[in-house]
This record gives C-alpha cells, sequence and structure tokens, in this order.
C-alpha cells in the first residue's frame, strides 16, 4: 500500500511544480455571497494550465522521475483533463506521450490531447478495453504509467492548490472539493491538515454517481456503474489511496441534484463571468443546497476545471 | 464645450471610486500568445461590478455630485451596461434610479436593471422617443441626467481602467479599447497620454458599425445609421467630446468582421475561461485580422464587459 503524502512531500511538490503551473486567482462575488449570505472563495483551478488541477498532479509525477524513467515516454488512460495534464507535462521532459481514450471520445477532446502533442491509442470503452490497452502500449513502449489518482505523487501535487488557498485566505470554516477518483478530495483534505487545521473538508458529489458518499459510509470501496450525471470529471471511483485518505480526513461528503448542478454552473457563469464546467460547479452546488449550514461561514471551493463544449451547453 | 479631463481629474476620479468598483484582474494566456507570436494583456472589465467598465464612469458622477443635486433621484437613457451601471450607482448614494430603456429591449435587461433596484421607464425604440421620453422624466421627477459617455466625469471614470493596466504594465507598445460612444475609447486615450505616452491608442470597432472610424476619418461625426453587429455594446455614435480627444489622441480606428469578433469571443471563452459579450471581443478581433502589425509586441486589451444572455450564444 502506499503512504499518504506528508506535509513536506506536499512543499516538495509545490516547490517542483511551481514553475510549470500557474498560480491561480482566487476570486469572490459579493452578488453570490448576498445570495447565501455567507462569503465564498473560489479557487480558479479552470484557469489552471489544460483548464484543470490535473496539471498539478502530472507535472509533480513527471518532474519527480528521472530522465531514464521517461525516455520512453509516458502513459496513461484516461479521456479528459489528466490526458490533457500528462500530454502536457511530457513536453516540460521533452518525451513522448501515450494516452489511451475510448474510441467513443469526442472528437474534440481526442484533438485536444493530439493538440498537446500525445500519440492518440484508441480502445474500446469499457474499463477492460482501456487497461488491456494500456498495459498493451506500456510494454510495447516502454513508457511510464501515470495512474489518474491512485498515486501518492498526484495525491501530493493536487493538494497544492488547496495550499495556496491557504497561504492566501485564514481562517476558513471549510473548504469544497469535487470528488471523482479522488485525487483532488484527498489532496485538498491533507493541505487542510497540515496548513489549515481547523477548516473542514467537505467532499461534494453528484447523486447520480455517489458511488465515494456509499464508499465511505459502508467503509468499502464501491465501483462506479453506470454513474448517471452532467459532471463528467466525477465518473471515476475512488483507489485504495484516495479512500484511505478521504475516510479518514474528510469531514462528510455531501451529494447534490443534478438540477442544482446546471444552476450552481449557470450563476457562476452569470455573476462571475468564468466558465467552469458541471465538475467544478458540484462544489457551489453544495451550499445551494445547504443554505443553513453555511449561513455566515467562510467556505473555500476548488473550482477543478472549465472544459466544456460551447457548443453543448445543459441550458 | 466640454473641457477635456485633465491628468489630475483622472488621479481625483480614480481615488473618488476606488472603494466602490473592483480592480479587475489583468490576465495573460500562453495559449493566445503562441497562436499570435506577441503578448496581450487583457484588463478584465467583464468581472467590474455590473459586468462592465461603464460602473466606473457613472460612479464616478454620481459620487461627485452634491446631496442637493441627486436628492431626487438620477436618470439615464440605456438599454445596457450603463443603465445597470447607473442604477447601482444611485444606491451608492441612497437615491432613486430612472431608466429609459425601449419596450423592445429584452426582458432579462429590464429585469437586471430592476434588480438593481431601478424604475424602468418604457419607450419606443427611437432615439427620438427615448429622448423626449427622458426629457420628461427628467421634468416630472427632478431627477439628475447622466449622458452615458458624452460627459468629461464619465470619460475621466472610465479612463481609470486604462490607468490600472499602466500601473501593472510597463512599456506597452498599443492598447486597444472598443469604441461605441467613445467614452471608453477617449478615457483610455487620455489615460495613455498622462501615463504611458509611448503607447499607442488604438480603437476596435465593426465593420458594421464603423461611423466612427468615417468620423475620424471625414473630421465630422456621423450618425450611427442601421448599425449592423453582434456587439451590442457600440451601436451609438460618438459624442462631441469623445470625438474631439479620440481625433486627437487614438492613433487609428481599425474596423473588423463579425467573424473575427465571433471567432475573438470563442478563443476568449475556450482559452482563457472567462465570458466576455462581443463587444469586448473586437479588441481580440484587431490581432487577429492584423497578425503581423502586433507580432512582438505588448498590447493591452481593454475587455469592456461580460454581459452575454447564456441562452443565445453565436455560435
Amino acid at each position: 500500500m502506499q503512504t499518504i503524502p506528508s506535509k513536506q512531500e506536499i512543499e516538495q511538490a509545490h516547490e517542483r511544480i511551481r514553475d510549470f503551473i500557474h498560480r491561480t486567482p482566487i476570486l469572490t462575488s459579493s452578488s453570490i455571497n448576498n445570495i447565501f449570505g455567507t462569503t465564498l472563495f473560489f479557487k480558479c483551478e479552470n484557469m489552471q494550465r489544460v483548464g484543470a488541477f490535473k496539471m498539478r498532479g502530472a507535472s509533480n509525477v513527471v518532474l519527480s522521475l528521472k530522465d531514464e524513467e521517461i525516455s520512453k515516454g509516458i502513459a496513461t488512460h484516461s479521456s479528459g483533463n489528466h490526458a490533457a495534464a500528462v500530454s502536457l507535462a511530457a513536453r516540460l521532459r521533452n518525451t513522448n506521450a501515450y494516452i489511451v481514450m475510448p474510441r467513443t471520445a469526442p472528437k474534440i477532446k481526442q484533438n485536444a490531447v493530439r493538440g498537446y502533442g500525445a500519440e492518440v491509442i484508441l480502445c474500446e470503452p469499457t474499463l477492460q478495453s482501456r487497461e488491456e490497452t494500456l498495459k498493451k502500449v506500456v510494454e510495447e513502449k516502454g513508457a511510464y504509467f501515470i495512474h489518474p489518482y491512485n498515486d501518492a505523487r498526484i495525491v501530493a501535487g493536487q493538494a497544492t492548490a488547496a495550499k495556496e488557498i491557504f497561504e492566501e485566505i485564514n481562517d476558513l470554516d471549510f473548504i469544497i472539493a469535487p470528488v471523482g477518483g479522488g485525487g483532488l478530495a484527498s489532496g485538498t483534505a491533507l493541505s487542510a491538515l497540515y496548513f489549515s487545521s481547523t477548516t473542514k473538508v467537505i467532499g461534494a458529489e453528484p447523486k447520480g454517481a455517489d458511488d465515494a458518499f456509499r464508499s465511505i459510509r459502508d467503509n468499502k470501496i464501491y465501483p462506479s456503474v453506470n454513474p448517471k450525471t452532467i459532471a463528467d470529471g466525477l465518473l471515476t471511483q475512488l483507489g485504495e489511496l484516495t479512500f484511505n485518505i478521504i475516510k479518514k480526513h474528510v469531514s462528510e461528503i455531501i451529494t447534490v441534484e443534478e438540477d442544482s448542478i446546471i444552476k450552481a454552473m449557470r450563476m457562476i457563469w452569470e455573476r462571475m463571468k468564468i466558465i467552469v464546467e458541471p465538475s467544478a460547479a458540484v462544489t457551489l452546488a453544495v451550499i445551494l443546497e445547504n443554505k443553513e449550514k453555511f449561513a455566515n461561514k467562510k467556505v473555500g471551493l476548488i473550482l477543478s476545471g472549465g472544459n466544456v463544449d460551447l457548443d453543448k451547453l445543459p441550458w
């Protein structure tokens, strides 16, 4: 089993990646604060490189590898932001990236990954095909596999987003992060533990993909079976490492309705003039459905990403 | 004729409004810089209060008036961002706002203005009806009329957006502002003159509403007759004051195609993850159509606003 990243490992990760990521802005919106009677701080990872926090973890892994470990390239399977992040991170080390994507992934996403210089290898849209295809690519190319979340170095990298919040904003009562595979949520929990121990950590999850909620409740990792949500970044199940961190250091996981996600997303677009993807809006949906819990509190929200197809908006 | 605002008047305006406006962020995008081989600095007035730079000028006027001048309220005619700005500025002084709007203005805009606490008075969608209705409102209510742009105090207020850019970014080769009635463009020109005299000022205008371009070329103010552009903030003609400032202090006005405006707008949404209205995207459209002119230059662009109907996007 992997060990949980230490405070020092998160600090080292931050040093390592600092020059290769954006220190994203933390925005506030007085009109949204007025609506909810609370004070919200939005960490804009939608403005991160590749448009998502995933760049933090991917660059932390890639920058910590030895030359000989990555001389034959790096590989992953992902149809989303992790794919783009690994592709861009590979360029930081002048090596190749091999991305296994389901053949059903939108052309626009395939092309985005190719745009970052990666080679896309298509597979069938099943977990089995993904894993088998990846295994083949790793064997044939000799590439180094970077798991999207169940990796201590990934968690340490994702933790730097919350670390930056705590460096700028004191005395947060809560910090809310979306939960998919749990890399961001567990990194956020560790940063709270190490850098702002009075801040409670909340995981935000769509009701239609509530495997993490059930996993923590029943103390066993459930697979994510036929998840139904617009939040396409939150479809995956927890890994062993992220499960253990979340179980111990996240106060609670709150699930939200699809309607709330869309309403929260539109509220962010209209009031803050920034573009976030549904998975990011899940954090504000938690506030929207639990107004009393957060009244007169100081709350940090991690807007995890901003990659949406502008031709297919949910309104 | 009104006098052109002095350096001191712009500095005083900035002091006056500082606590009532946002100091908006200046963003950069390495991917857009790479596309054009240039270095662009985007001043995000889309994130200004009411979602547009108009709050600067309106608050400068309202905050500089004596109690007895505004005790009976303030009034203007506008279907857009100036209406919202005047409404919010009235609240800063606890007075009423009366906004004359064409009855054809979208309900969503009428409601936004009412949401800021203003009384909306509908008129026919003609300039004549607007002016007559406004005159009646001013007479009946005793309200103070605030012109949307042809007013030295408005110009001084709008000038503070560019002033903030020059405070943070040195040695800009160009600064680009959209031209509608000319309040922002002339304010930008004056701030360049006073605070960054080596920076050339460019006005950006849609080809389908090129009255300012023709006015400067022929040295007479043309009315804006049947303008056809998606940039709905740039439909108005210059005023005498803004014409005189632009004639003297703007290097050139560059007109752009509708296609370029939409392409630039989408590029800003996709690459920068921020929401700008078409009128703001006109600035990047100038770069898009004149790549060589701006190659290897440092260019400031004023993203004037972010108020778009998310149900009616141009793609």
